[in-house]
């Protein structure tokens, strides 16, 4: 196995076949230039993953295939390996197949289609796409060759307890004596699964003594962060090329020329988190179009920490800080919105909203007579401050952020239409614990967030003196709770049954299923966890089941 | 074959275990009072459907397994079907069956499990279940009986075009000499499906010359409404029995006596729509707990229709009006608005918005100094209403409706937390046209909504002598041209070639694309066509694909 190959880590965008295509076109330009043998793009290259119901539409199939014909006849004589989707040709069966093609010589000399379709979490493939009954190796250059996708290695027997396929495709093409397996990936981020799709295609180099080229997309398509992070092992798992995580990359993996020593593989937690959090705003923000975004910033840690990553996603010149103090605002908050917009350099506006809210209170005065204060109360400040965010929105052209973390958006602890509104919430997916440990790592080096803001206990600051804690328990003892129920899906008995409170517990997740109706109209949230509302946890809203 | 068969056509709550088993045990009650052999139960009626990721839940499937035990011991000496889930006994494999159980002296003799999984439109049975590699039929009685489950029976090589699955289970059955055929469904209602279904099903009887019974769910669960009309053929085809559409049922079929003529088989589109619309709402209502509604009235036909439906639904003591004029509101659109109030006799509130609209005015003069008018002070509006509504809501306890129609939703002609506001959308699949046609439906015996409402020029009043054609095209334009891109998924250059104008065509399609991230905030809304916007549509964001 002597081959020269490149790895074409891009970050394409969905739908976006013409762009893709150009983008394709540059890192062969690249490819050839470093005179590779054979240069390897990721899962769906050529229209962006996921594609989802977009892949329906004939007209963007049928793009699809054209661009790959494009590709077929200009690319130079290299060989280039690509993902996309061709038509099933085959009757009965699901319309598509999820593609890798190997173009050479101005031909598509072969063509895999993914045999394992996940679906589950955030995917649906089996919704689109038909499973190949057989998965043959190819020839390139003499070499015996065994491409796969995605979620075709990821069902080796001794790697995993619960297998979802009967097919092992790896397994299938080891038998035909092939000499490397290559993976083309669309793989997003949650915590830890840097680590875990390394082990684990480690494990299957080792398993079978063979080289494997793993390519993986970059990039953020709505809640999903692709991450990159492609790399290469020897017959022995032994990791010899690898490429940047978060960004684009083109390396090499000479296997005329192996390094001499492993590279470490390393994986620091917030560090990843945190650059998947900035490419994930960086993308969103580029590939709906906009340039700048404003927020609400309130003075807590929630809004502070957005305001944070949103300035180091994209400049302080675009993003905007909006401080909308009420009667219940502390001066301390209000101070510590400013210092903040100060640390950062950010423009930022000051709209009170007292009037307002005594506005309301005029107007709604007849239908609430003789009827107390309550959450009702609450709400309007926040949902006057959510319309106060999207009339500037709407006027200046700016992405509305919303800054409401995971473990309020799980037990309700948000407004419809108030702090709930926005384009894209940045940290839905972080757990208020995990909010605090970014923040103090990004403060590592600089105070941009005002100290203030991380010692204070937190305050939705709604009523006077109103602490989180009056509502909800000590985050610390909630986000454990929350973690085994949501991403470790454990019921009731087994969540009491790791030491806490019964009546807490009953009451925590009561709380979480009850309010399956406001995350069902959140903006989309970056995934960061195993496991995110949205998308990839799919609940009924009118249900009867608790725990 | 000489069996007396009952077929419960059953209204059960997802989630709810405990209280479906309450209501399959009454069921068995009137079945064992009517004598008959076998009583029928529909898909998943243990759990209701769709259950979604609770099937994800350990202690989910437990109780449903427990419920089946209960069943199984407690059933007098009948044969009971019911749809139920079981753990996929084998590994690898995914976790769970989607099981059709046949229950008799106090076991369990017999289990089908579903073989054709759907994976398209609102469905995603592959996200959990295993499809079994053989199909079996049973023995009840001595007569040899074919089980199937749903999509199974939807499989037919004559009957149609595309058929995405290689397996046919009835056909399968019928080589196995089955007498009988017995489908258990939780099939939606959409636009002409009950036709669709029956001409299906007819087809597949008179092919193999065998009867079928066919028993499916009734019941609104969140968007899908699932419509009963359960029904049975003879050999021949001829329908002999037939259930209540939208509504539970017990019907006998009784094959040792059956009726003299065939019984008819009718649908009416628009009753069809009404019925479903109103079982919508009503178990939405219920199966979240709440007894009232509240909505907007404009004058407008949306909110007009929207409010004579949930009156029809709940009943007039449990519908709201508010009334929320603006500077631009014209008189009459107040005087219609408190004319169906009245009509309906139905409570309801006035709170003007004038003052509120120049308190943010006000406070944001500053921000918008120097910068003129837009559609920003439209959405103010719509948000303050949003607002308003929404403290109603949280001070009174009552459910929200919003009011859009599928024309505005999909063109974008809408207000995020403005009009879009509420916990259930539910005209939101109704065409404009429709919502007209619906209207005058209803209008036809007395009018309930005023003669004005359906004869004015469509406005939003948001700016002076605003009327919908001034930003829209005429809605019998429309509505084609959002018939062909959304329910029959054309292309561009299709639906130009349809005889529309090219720009026209152009335009429509990008706001409609480009609107995607309203809708992905939009409450759930009532499915009424074959492609409603929401679960079953799922198309991402950030995006570049154009039609």
């Amino acid at each position: 196995m002597k081959l020269r190959v490149g790895m074409a880590q891009i970050n394409p965008t969905v739908g976006d076949i013409a762009g893709n295509l150009e983008k394709i076109k540059s890192f062969i330009s690249v490819a050839k230039k470093k005179h590779v043998d054979l240069v390897i793009f990721p899962e769906l290259a050529v229209i962006g993953y996921p594609p989802m119901d977009l892949l329906e539409k004939e007209r963007f199939i049928e793009s699809n295939l054209s661009a790959v014909e494009t590709l077929t006849k200009q690319a130079p004589k290299m060989g280039v390996i690509i993902g996309f989707v061709k038509k099933n040709p085959h009757q009965p069966g699901m319309p598509l197949l999820n593609c890798a093609g190997l173009l050479y010589n101005g031909k598509l000399t072969f063509t895999h289609a993914k045999t394992l379709l996940p679906s589950y979490d955030v995917f649906d493939e089996t919704r689109y796409f038909q499973s190949p009954s057989r998965v043959k190796r190819t020839l390139f250059f003499n070499n015996k060759i065994g491409i796969s996708i995605c979620e075709d290695i990821w069902n080796d027997k001794d790697f995993w307890e619960r297998r979802l396929y009967a097919k092992d495709p790896i397994r299938e093409l080891t038998k035909q004596k092939v000499e490397l397996i290559i993976n083309i990936s669309a793989s997003p981020f949650s915590q830890g699964k840097g680590e875990l799709r390394y082990q684990m295609i480690k494990n299957v180099a080792k398993r079978y003594n063979l080289p494997i080229i793993y390519v993986n997309q970059v990039g953020g398509n709505d809640s999903l962060i692709f991450d990159g992070g492609s790399f290469a092992l020897d017959e022995k798992g032994r990791l010899i090329a690898q490429a940047k995580r978060f960004d684009e990359d083109f390396v090499i993996v000479d296997f005329n020329n192996l390094p001499g020593s492993e590279i470490t593989f390393q994986e620091d937690e917030l560090a990843s988190i945190h650059q998947a959090l900035l490419l994930g705003i960086k993308d969103y923000v580029k590939k709906t179009g906009f340039k700048k975004v404003l927020l609400g910033l309130s003075g807590g840690i929630d809004s502070s920490l957005t305001c944070l990553l949103a300035v180091q996603a994209l400049g302080k010149k675009n993003v905007c800080g909006v401080l909308m103090p009420s009667p219940y605002s502390s001066t301390s908050s209000v101070k510590d919105a400013k210092k903040l917009a100060e640390n950062l350099g950010i423009e930022h506006e000051v709209i009170p909203i007292e009037n307002l809210f005594s506005s309301y209170k005029r107007s709604l005065n007849k239908a609430f007579e003789g009827m107390s204060e309550d959450v009702t109360e609450e709400n309007i400040q926040a949902r006057i401050r959510g319309t106060l965010l999207m009339a500037l929105s709407n006027k200046y052209g700016y992405l509305l952020l919303s800054t409401g973390n995971k473990s309020e958006l799980a037990m309700g602890y948000c407004t419809l239409y108030g702090d709930m509104a926005g384009g894209l919430a940045v940290i839905s997916d972080l757990p208020k614990t995990l909010v605090y440990r970014l923040a103090g790592y990004l403060n590592r080096e600089k105070e941009w967030i005002p100290k203030n803001v991380l010692t204070k206990a937190p305050s939705a600051e709604l009523r006077p003196n109103q602490k989180d804690e009056d509502s909800l328990p000590p985050y610390t003892i909630l986000d454990e709770i929350l973690h085994s129920y949501i991403e470790e899906n454990k019921g009731k008995e087994e969540i009491i049954r790791q030491g806490f409170d019964a009546d807490l517990v009953k009451e925590v997740l009561e709380k979480i299923d009850r309010n399956e109706y406001k995350r069902r109209q959140a903006p989309p949230g970056l995934k960061v966890t195993s496991k995110a509302f949205g998308f990839g946890r799919r609940m009924p809203i009118a249900q009867k089941f608790h725990h």
